[in-house]
């Protein structure tokens, strides 16, 4: 194949999880690679389009857990690559969005070895369509900001809650339900009004999605209730509402819980 | 299809152009429709995907050509629902962003139309794929803003650029070509160093993508000199250079024009 010779590494984003969300073209990469090195983030659905004569790595990283870190990541997969193999650096979402593409790439060009990037479907945008609803609105959410809350236990996180703080925005917090409390504090310390829409969205696009709809100030409890263990994005703003800004205080006053099978 | 029945739309995002880049969801929905209205910017190597036997229907929006208005794809769309066929929207890049699918959902629901949302891969990632950079950095670049500077000649663009001189931040502007020159001096004048690295990338992931790398101070002579007429986005921050970090006052003092085939 002319784009992925012997020796190259691809980045693949294998998107939130669903393994229809995936790309043509991440399904091509990863059928024609010899070695895919895959996250703990990507889907069961996902590794199961890996074809059985492909080797398969867990480099899998994910809070709390040990795993392999990112220099041994970069060693493994410009290693494999100076051995001649075609190789797939799987990653859940898209790779360029809080994905560590850049050092991947860089240690690779280092090396010397061809590397390009397949882009993914980043949580957010999922998880906006599971919702249903857009995550920019025309004169009302004119900008879209993506932050990640990823949590250290004791150590508060470093986001600028006045530049968030934007009525007119939409805000996906990627890692955001362990920080929740701390992120509806930030928001609502900026003038951010209370019932601002919130929906923290858990598993997005999987058969074990979580999706629960409610307000700025009523998140921290929301979070808590979130029954899962698995990532979860939160979306902020009025866009969020449901519907939207029509009758948008009647909507975000309760909490709705569903279900929803994939 | 359980999750396509006669009378519902579907709102799917066809990505940059690439038909590569498709999701297989999108693949099946577009095969699965009995009609697909289609946007001005949905590549035609995607509409070459739709089976014969589905009807196609272009109800292209684009800046300064007359087209259809939004009220109108409302009404055409839901329409079709009400007759029973089962639409497709087919909008480029995803629909959530910058797409105007809060109306048209909106639209179905008060006419009692079931739709939902396929996500597509929207242009600032696809085009930090063909850069190969990571849109954010672990330290340096913790946030991504998606904006969009549509111009409306005559009219200044309405962007807070106090809010998007952020040196930790990476910018994506939508629609940014025309209104480079504004942004360039709306994000100087905030402060944001004028050797900022960006990159404008137009008609992203197709055949005649141009990517020009540059500086901020540079942006508007580096637009101006863009050969062509398409669709573009701007990437600007830390995170665009190439290398990254390490020698970025380097790399980013000269302009480079690469013709990449797709």
């Amino acid at each position: 194949m002319t784009d992925f010779p012997d020796g190259m590494v691809w980045l693949v984003g294998a998107g939130p999880g669903d393994p229809e969300l995936l790309t043509r073209k991440a399904e091509r990469l990863i059928a024609a690679a010899s070695v895919v090195f895959y996250d703990a983030l990507v889907g069961q659905g996902v590794l199961d389009l890996i074809p059985r004569g492909v080797r398969t790595v867990s480099v899998g990283k994910r809070a709390g857990r040990h795993s392999k870190d990112q220099a041994t990541i970069d060693e493994l997969i410009v290693r494999a690559a100076l051995a001649g193999e075609r190789v797939v650096r799987l990653k859940g979402g898209d790779p360029s969005i809080f994905g560590r593409a850049a050092e991947e790439i860089d240690a690779c060009r280092a090396a010397g070895v061809p590397v390009a990037i397949c882009p993914g479907i980043t949580a957010a945008i999922a998880a906006a369509a599971s919702l249903s609803r857009s995550l920019t609105l025309r004169g009302l959410a004119r900008k879209l900001v993506f932050a990640t809350a990823h949590y250290r236990a004791g150590k508060p996180i470093d986001l600028d809650w006045q530049a968030l703080a934007d009525p007119q925005t939409t805000l996906a917090i990627y890692m955001g339900k362990a920080a929740a409390a701390e992120v509806s504090l930030g928001l609502l310390s900026q003038g951010l009004p209370p019932d601002t829409p919130v929906a923290v969205i858990e598993n997005v696009s999987l058969a074990n999605e979580v999706v629960i709809s409610t307000r700025l100030d009523l998140l921290p409890l929301a979070a808590q209730s979130c029954p899962g263990t698995g990532p979860a994005v939160l979306l902020i703003g009025t866009a969020i509402a449901n519907p939207v800004a029509t009758n948008l205080r009647e909507d975000a006053a309760w909490c709705r819980f569903t279900e929803q099978p994939s």
